[in-house]
């Protein structure tokens, strides 16, 4: 036993139950149903689930030792071993890899997003477990940084729905991750209580705190503690390209109208931004604007975050995970009191909270696969079938923000043409955002705003300022032979001819584009 | 001046500003935007619409003089007049009545529907008027059925969006009804407070008040008061029938059984039901089941909501409106006491709020136009185009209750086959509710049971337990196919096939019915 480990683990009862990770194999059986903490790639268990693909590997039990598996949202790269190996039955609610997508798509293993501030809630009401004898979780296995007196866990860079998972689990496994330091102090947990006793979330400010700072669990549940020496790992961020900064200066450029039409306060309101290299470039270019005393309230941390914080501009952030790279969490640590001070992580059922970004007026910003012309967004399917990573906090955010922006690219490329995807399309082929949600639809070609616009007034206002000029003639002869259809037809709220709706996915699955050469 | 109508100013200098409502014509301008009070056809204004709309009539200014109009949720019959008169610029976010939905479906009327929660907030936030000089509305109107001594207004049947409205007017004109009684101490009302200052809604329990019984006004805003003798006229209640009382059979066995399972207490959790046959059918059941001490959070009450608090079976309700029929009203009058001491009526914006339903675990039941074999729900355009009557609030009871229902007759007929429509399709045509939002759909079939399946498992439960057997083989054709379909292009997680997801929908636009000679 590491010294280390010991100064970590301040509940002495724990250390009598410590294990190696491949003592631990024996426990787990085919068809049981696992919580892992983590979220975004970071926070969740590597020891266990190494040891367990290891062993499936080493005694070609592929497809024989199987689990249904729940983590927040995406686990680190063992869970991409997991899915190579046919070790998920079926997993939620949220996954990002290639091999968890491969594994999905070839149907080699089920999947169910859901709303990521919703997840945890619904698996404590039993709704997930409610094929089980029992409606337990079997195990969860949870990384922490830290045991407390009372042998309450203090996470990692992730809280995720991990108090949740903990109080419906009938046994917890504990892997103290000796690798990073103790992040004791960054959580503040709120435990789930459920309907009919449960209470207001009393937060009216990004860095109010409850004050709990580590996740209560019953001692007995524990079944073994691991010592873990592994560190997250997580890919280069995607910088920000021209594509990605003309959007953000358009939407920089709105938010500057919007302050100066009283519509918002001199620092907005605290901010939600998403993942990827449009949502680097809005963070990059907020941090180079004008605005002052920002807040964020959203979902995950990642390294642009902490310029923004080095930038004066950002005054307090808050979150489930923070997912830095390697460089990045050295950065992080080496500055801890200096970032810690202004940042703050909770369990996601608070960070997604539509209670608590509706009070605070959260601005979203978030990136679709496609957007049709009267503002219904695929945040999942790429033609209706194909998931990519799962619906994630998109819905949490962009239904109860104050502000609701979907920011994208207006074409990507496909195989044979620079621009032969249009990301405005004239209907989503799956919806996770209805027209009821968006308000805002930016591009880089130009801003939409949607804000109590009728369906015909907003396919036009995104038509006019958003298409990439390879599609404008193109949707907008879509939007008016249906509008010319519906007249006749006397259903003219929100033109569309069903039997040419997809005509533009379906060319691009035929031949490789959405161009068409005419739509009769 | 009558007797009565001073008795229910209590707010002397009002009566100083009192009108005939054609006194109040020439107030009105092109253009203008107005707000109604009103929700769901109960409380909204009557005298100086009908005003209104007799000189539109009498000057032939059909089409000259029009309005933007924002209500709570849908008017009463003067609504319709406005809409046959071409009176309506545009409108929303709700509306009901053959003449409104005609107008929308002609290209004569702009509508576009929102959440009800987030309307009247949005509208606080300048989102729709701020295509205007000033970013007010010109004028609400607002009926009263008692003025306050510091003048503030105690609605009727309704409190809507009347205090959001009220808020952001410019001038404000009251019909004070005469016709019915006083419903003070029926109201317990939030004011509107916008973030970054918004505090929680501290409701616990359905019962919950915070205390204020009527909306303050700024008395130099209120240009006008006018006398009304209409009471409201809401149409006859579609009866429960065999089918529906199928629906609540299959509904109500369901919830017995997640009370023996231990998922619900045993008065469950607060009920939302809709309008209609089917909701009305759920609530004589429910009424007339075992259960005790039940509680209702909803949005509207109607008739059998009194049977219901009569039985005993019901120990509170609260909605935004109670919409009667004439026959319910008097009865609601003759036993005010009784009824008032177990109701209690809120801002649209707290009886929708996301922030409550979720706390409180509302179960909520909704009619779509069609859900779809993965489970997304069509709520307002029938064939993606041709809207009813707008989202109203089940995307704020189904997206965040704690069992999201969806109710549908598993066929409807067509004008030449008596089970034309499936109201179960491969694809919707238009998504209100998404995936991600529903629990629970029945049918007079059956009950499929949505909670952690995946999409491909949802698709075979909805087949299996709810398709009318006219439709059922047709489906688990379509499921089939775009499996195999699926299979070959590697995406496999939502199998669909995109040139024939709407085929059922055209073969009825083409053919009158849903049945297909063959998918090929």
């Amino acid at each position: 036993m590491s010294a280390l480990l010991k100064s970590r683990v301040r509940y002495a009862p724990y250390l009598k139950k410590l294990r190696t990770p491949e003592q631990c194999v024996d426990l787990f059986k085919h068809g049981q149903y696992l919580g892992w903490s983590g979220f975004t790639g970071v926070g969740a268990p590597k020891a266990i689930p190494t040891a367990l693909a290891d062993h499936v590997e080493k005694n070609d039990l592929q497809g024989k030792l199987q689990f249904n598996l729940f983590v927040g949202a995406s686990a680190g790269p063992e869970e991409g071993r997991w899915a190579e190996n046919n070790m998920i039955i079926k997993r939620s609610p949220h996954q990002v890899g290639k091999p968890i997508s491969a594994a999905i798509n070839d149907g080699r293993m089920l999947f169910f997003d859901k709303h990521l501030s919703m997840f945890p809630q619904d698996l404590t009401y039993g709704y997930y477990t409610r094929f089980k004898e029992n409606d337990l979780l079997d195990y969860t296995i949870i990384e922490a940084t830290a045991i407390t007196e009372d042998g309450a866990i203090v996470p990692g860079p992730a809280v995720g729905g991990s108090p949740e998972m903990l109080s419906v689990s009938d046994k917890i496994i504990i892997e103290v991750n000796t690798k990073t330091p103790s992040f004791e102090g960054i959580h503040d947990i709120d435990l789930p209580v459920n309907p009919p006793h449960r209470p207001p979330y009393l937060h009216t400010s990004v860095d109010y705190k409850t004050g709990r700072t580590a996740i209560p669990v019953d001692p007995e549940r524990v079944v073994a503690i691991v010592e873990s020496h592994e560190g997250d790992k997580v890919p280069a961020n995607t910088p920000s390209d021209a594509m990605s900064r003309n959007i953000s200066d358009n939407l920089i450029e709105f938010l500057e109208q919007e302050v100066k039409l009283g519509r918002m306060p001199y620092n907005l309101h605290p901010l939600q931004s998403g993942i990827g290299n449009i949502g680097n470039a809005v963070v990059e270019g907020l941090a180079g604007s004008n605005f002052k005393d920002l807040n964020v309230w959203t979902e995950v941390l990642q390294d642009g975050f902490l310029d923004f914080l080095e930038s004066g501009s950002l005054n307090y952030a808050t979150a489930t995970s923070i997912r830095l790279t390697e460089e990045g969490f050295e950065r992080f640590y080496a500055n801890w009191d200096e970032f810690t001070s202004r940042l703050c992580l909770r369990s996601q059922v608070v960070s997604n909270s539509p209670e608590i970004i509706r009070r605070l007026g959260v601005i979203a910003l978030n990136t679709p696969v496609e957007v049709d012309i009267y503002a219904h967004a695929n945040s999942t399917n790429v033609n209706g079938s194909r998931m990519l990573n799962g619906l994630g906090g998109s819905a949490d955010f962009l239904r109860n923000a104050k502000l609701s922006v979907m920011h994208t690219p207006s074409a990507r490329p496909s195989k044979t043409d620079p621009t032969g995807i249009s990301c405005i399309v004239p209907m989503a082929t799956h919806v996770d955002q209805t027209e009821h949600d968006l308000d805002i639809i930016v591009t880089d070609i130009g801003l939409a705003d949607l804000r109590g616009l009728a369906p015909k007034e907003r396919a036009q206002e995104i038509i006019n300022k958003c298409v990439h000029p390879d599609f404008k003639a193109q949707l907008q002869d879509y939007f008016d032979r249906a509008t010319f259809y519906a007249q006749k037809k006397k259903c003219l709220h929100e033109p569309h001819i069903l039997r040419d709706a997809f005509k533009m996915h379906i060319n691009y699955q035929d031949n490789g584009t959405m161009k068409l050469s005419s739509w009769d």
